[in-house]
């Protein structure tokens, strides 16, 4: 048997909103989904869950290994995965079933759509969203896990930074610590954005060398046992001018606000105008482009968010971001990030790189 | 102005196939065409492709770039992307326009349809999928580069193979070696199969570590100026048995074979073919369970596909992969991988690595 566990609780969750949904079954083809509920790593498949059993659909590369991972599903093979998913929904004799809308393509739903006629295919688009939002003791531990690793891949990876270093040679050098370290992968690609670039909040390492006097912004995680991290420091080479320490500041007492806001039962709309309201506060709310942060799990990007428009609660168990920023147009730009477990009465930050404005020279 | 070429041939093609389908207009959602006809990098946005215009579609991140980057096409910014789609195509006042149905969710067609009522959109599959096959000389040059490079890396890396190196800590050298050299990126995860893992023609690099007879499987690529590279080299790890030798062999010769057969105007099957009925003609047939290559260009899988089943013929100007493998369940696997440039009269290999089995001791 694999490492997963609780599959029971979690199925059960997935059953009780079934019935209230009205339906009889669940069609779930979101990889993080199906792995969540049945332990499958496998990159494709697809799930039927239904009122009382379970089918793990996968293709021959897979049976192995589903059947070495999965628990609570019966594994079934097909070598058409439209065809098969059609076949597991027609031999169940339901009516009506859900799917998730965001996870399957216009394509894939017309051929499922033409192979299993006279079944109602109701297409769901937030119903299943929210299924992974609080975190067991086991997947805190991966997450924690991926967050150590990757603060201790950035620390070794700050040793080589000096000018002359382009982005691209700096987020190598940062992924390739984060996996020696022991990661499975990076949580996404590692962002490394120097000087003029620092004001670009998606910017992608280019062949920017970097020079004495810029901020640079480093984004980065690790994913552990299927659980990601995600953390971004900005340090500062050579030295900087007033309005960059000056920046640095509100962006670290912003985060710090948003931070000493987070406890189960804040919205998650109050804990981005922690860190909103003080950068208005110093003029500066037109350069903070984004949201205060998001959830994170077995994907980078979950529920919930913390936007100004979110009307979720905060609950202990939730692994989110803190991550405000501001970004000076033509000039530079300050994001600082931290990883967080939401708890009663506060939060325990997962990562561990301090944020004080690190100098390297 | 960005390296940009050939967008003007490139989007006529697109509009006398949108003739043809009867329509007014594509939709493109697929960010390899939007690359391909526009040469915007980003990894979000849309193009509507018009009679007469062209209109990219991109959020606020990429106003800047895709400014600097595209030629042939108007920029339009969106705050919602299914609302900015939806007004572009209401204020041209088509009737009927297509779409790549493999390439947008079911949500967003339903938000999409339900913004732009009235408006027919005909879901597509296959009409636009042949589109970049034939490969110009920019592109080649890419996918040469990619192809050297990656080679390099590979034999840079052999260097550092001996017994007791796990398949992951393999892996992450060849990527870092790949990106050291010059690599955008890698083309897809590396794959490093050792001992009986190189039976699985899937398989992730785990922690199992090399010991002397052991096949090793390496899959790997780069991408250059968004172009990709594949190719697959097995090596031999200390001594290894007569029937591993003629395994090898066998591949070797059924490769040898079907890089024979590429030419303008031999059938993907006859390809495929040449390859598979040699791998039979040895009873080794039920081993050779995938097909022996696809296209390969700004995606990694692209048209023609080499299989038994594939009506298409080969052109001047396709890149494909030759890639036949033979994997004995519970032992071990040889596959053999080198990506070519179909030609008037054959072909010519791009990727370097000699074929000949590599011993490492």
């Amino acid at each position: 048997m694999g490492e997963f566990m609780g599959a029971s609780d979690r199925i059960s969750r997935v059953r009780s909103k079934i019935a209230d949904l009205g339906l009889e079954a669940f069609l779930f083809l979101d990889m993080p989904n199906i792995r969540y509920l049945t332990g499958f790593t496998g990159s494709d498949g697809a799930l039927v869950a239904g009122a009382r059993n379970n089918i793990l659909l996968v293709d021959g590369r897979y049976t192995t290994q589903a059947g070495r991972e999965v628990q609570g599903a019966d594994i079934r093979h097909y070598r058409d995965k439209t065809e098969g998913i059609a076949q597991a929904l027609l031999d169940s004799g339901w009516k009506a079933i859900g799917l998730e809308s965001t996870a399957v393509t216009l394509q894939e739903y017309l051929n499922l759509k033409a192979r299993a006629e006279g079944l109602e295919l109701r297409p769901l688009e937030r119903e299943m969203s929210t299924l992974r939002v609080i975190k067991d003791e086991t997947e805190i531990k991966r997450m924690k896990k991926a967050a150590v690793l990757s603060s201790q891949a950035l620390l070794l990876a700050l040793e080589g930074i000096k000018p002359g270093i382009s982005e691209r040679d700096m987020a190598l050098e940062l992924e390739y610590r984060i996996r020696q370290g022991g990661a499975d992968s990076v949580s996404f690609d590692v962002i490394v954005a120097s000087g003029e670039n620092s004001a670009l909040p998606h910017a992608r390492p280019g062949f920017r060398k970097s020079e004495a006097g810029d901020f640079i912004v480093l984004d980065y995680g690790a994913v552990c046992g299927g659980y990601r991290s995600d953390e971004t420091c900005t340090v500062a080479l050579g030295s900087i001018s007033d309005k960059q320490r000056y920046i640095y500041a509100v962006v670290r007492e912003a985060h710090d606000r948003a931070l000493a806001a987070v406890k189960a039962g804040a919205t998650c709309r109050d804990v981005d105008h922690a860190a909103r309201s003080f950068i208005e506060e110093k003029g500066l709310g037109k350069y903070f482009s984004h949201g205060t942060g998001h959830g994170i799990g077995l994907s980078v990007h979950e529920e919930p968010r913390l936007s100004i428009l979110s009307e979720s609660c905060l609950e202990a168990g939730m692994v989110i971001t803190i991550e405000p920023g501001v970004y000076m147009p033509g000039l530079w730009g300050v994001r600082i990030e931290d990883m967080v477990l939401v708890t009663r009465d506060g939060c325990d930050v997962l990562t561990t790189v301090p944020k004080d404005l690190i100098r390297l020279s």
